[in-house]
């Protein structure tokens, strides 16, 4: 029962059941790909996949760049934290919050789009592109594939940009590395907190923080498996601990202005 | 063939196929809702499958609030946009950014997480929230539920936070409304941009708007079914036209250092 795993806790249930929610709950990241290309058939319908999920407005504010090109994956992963299976993987997918379309509209219409210089509205390309990618996400294990998500392209955005020639008010949020499992990797189901602890039922109550103690159990465990020190809570504290954990993501702010996303 | 009605393309093919696949080219949202309520064994399932999404170095920075009740449904109604179908819905989700949970665990520790005060982090917050809730949006489909997501919950983040109880560092995301799907309700799959408008090969290359005409056509002939004018293009302009185009969320960045999400 996938659910066990998704919560390292063997009496986990769910009572009611599908084939999408089982194909969810062993979700994993992949990390190592077998030599097979991801074919452009393949490509189509996880970008179809992408296009239907919901966008906030019908705004369709993203983009994605579709790169198998070994030098410029190569040069993305020097970018992306020096991550090999964003080589190794056939396809990289650059996942891009694009106001830039919306701008360059405004511009042949000559009609002001003032909106696009929010935060708000820098959140909405954010957030629609994540629907976008998870829906891809899901669509590519349904059909065999294997993927892991790369936050490391946001290290760098404007050389992300270079190498992209990504238009002004466009930003890569993050990338996707596609590809078949490699079915050697020393990999699991990550077991993830326990459902009390992000479920909150009419107002939230930070008590459910009590959930967090039999889970750092869980994950230590879990961790110790993969030969890895530390349980969730250590983990979490030292990836927030400050800049200095942020991999030059700190500036985030001040790039996003200076690739023309104000983010007022 | 669901991909015709995806794109209003009466050419347009898929070559690969799956059930999930399938099922996402069939999305629409849904706004008017049956009498059936959704149990608590569904909405543990709708969870499980949103904990299963990927998460940035497993920070699972988000939370949800499962509200029922009608009162408080109504409140939520009315501080987003007066939309019947959040009182409608039996169900209405609110997610949660929430770096509340690690703030709370540092403050245990007496550990510094200075990283919380960056834009980086609130977008993590919104991003990963994204990923969990797609995730539990198909996961509806897949069970016979039908969902719509409100960003309107962005309209007024204090009041909707003093409503739920929101603890610092915590915001509101967007709601998403949770439902058996009437079968009366006047509704169709929205065609989406060209595909060749949002997939980029190895570079972005602004030529794509080129599909935008193409679309627009598409779109027109969609909304004059249901009665509604314009074509994307001028939808999108009005929509992005100014800080009066947007109910009060160009404020959001203010509103978010209130929350104590500094987004620095």
């Amino acid at each position: 029962m996938p659910v066990t795993a998704r919560y390292g806790d063997p009496t986990a249930t769910l009572s009611v059941a599908s084939d999408v929610l089982s194909l969810q709950l062993a979700h994993r990241s992949v990390r190592k790909f077998g030599p097979r290309e991801v074919t452009d058939d393949e490509l189509a319908a996880l970008i179809a996949a992408a296009q239907s999920a919901p966008t906030s407005s019908n705004l369709q504010p993203w983009s994605v760049v579709a790169v198998r090109d070994p030098g410029r994956k190569a040069r993305l992963a020097a970018l992306a934290g020096h991550q090999a299976f964003i080589e190794q993987a056939p396809l990289f997918l650059v996942w891009i919050a694009d106001l830039g379309r919306a701008r360059r509209l405004a511009e042949r219409a000559g009609a002001p789009v003032a909106a696009t210089d929010y935060l708000e509205t820098t959140i909405i390309g954010f957030v629609d592109t994540a629907l976008a990618a998870q829906n891809a996400v899901v669509a590519a294990a349904s059909l065999g594939l294997g993927t892991v998500f790369v936050g490391a392209i946001r290290n760098q955005p404007e050389q992300v940009a270079a190498e992209l020639k990504l238009p002004p008010h466009t930003v890569a949020t993050f990338g996707l590395a596609v590809g078949t499992p490699d079915p050697t990797e020393h990999a699991g189901i990550k077991p993830r907190l326990p459902q009390g602890a992000v479920l909150h039922r009419e107002q939230y109550d930070a008590a459910a923080d009590a959930h967090i103690a039999a889970y750092d159990e869980r994950l230590a465990a879990y961790n110790s498996r993969f030969g890895l020190p530390g349980n969730w809570s250590k983990r979490v504290l030292a990836r927030l601990r400050g800049p200095e954990s942020m991999a030059g993501r700190h500036r985030l702010r001040q790039t996003l202005g200076r690739l023309g996303l104000l983010s007022r």
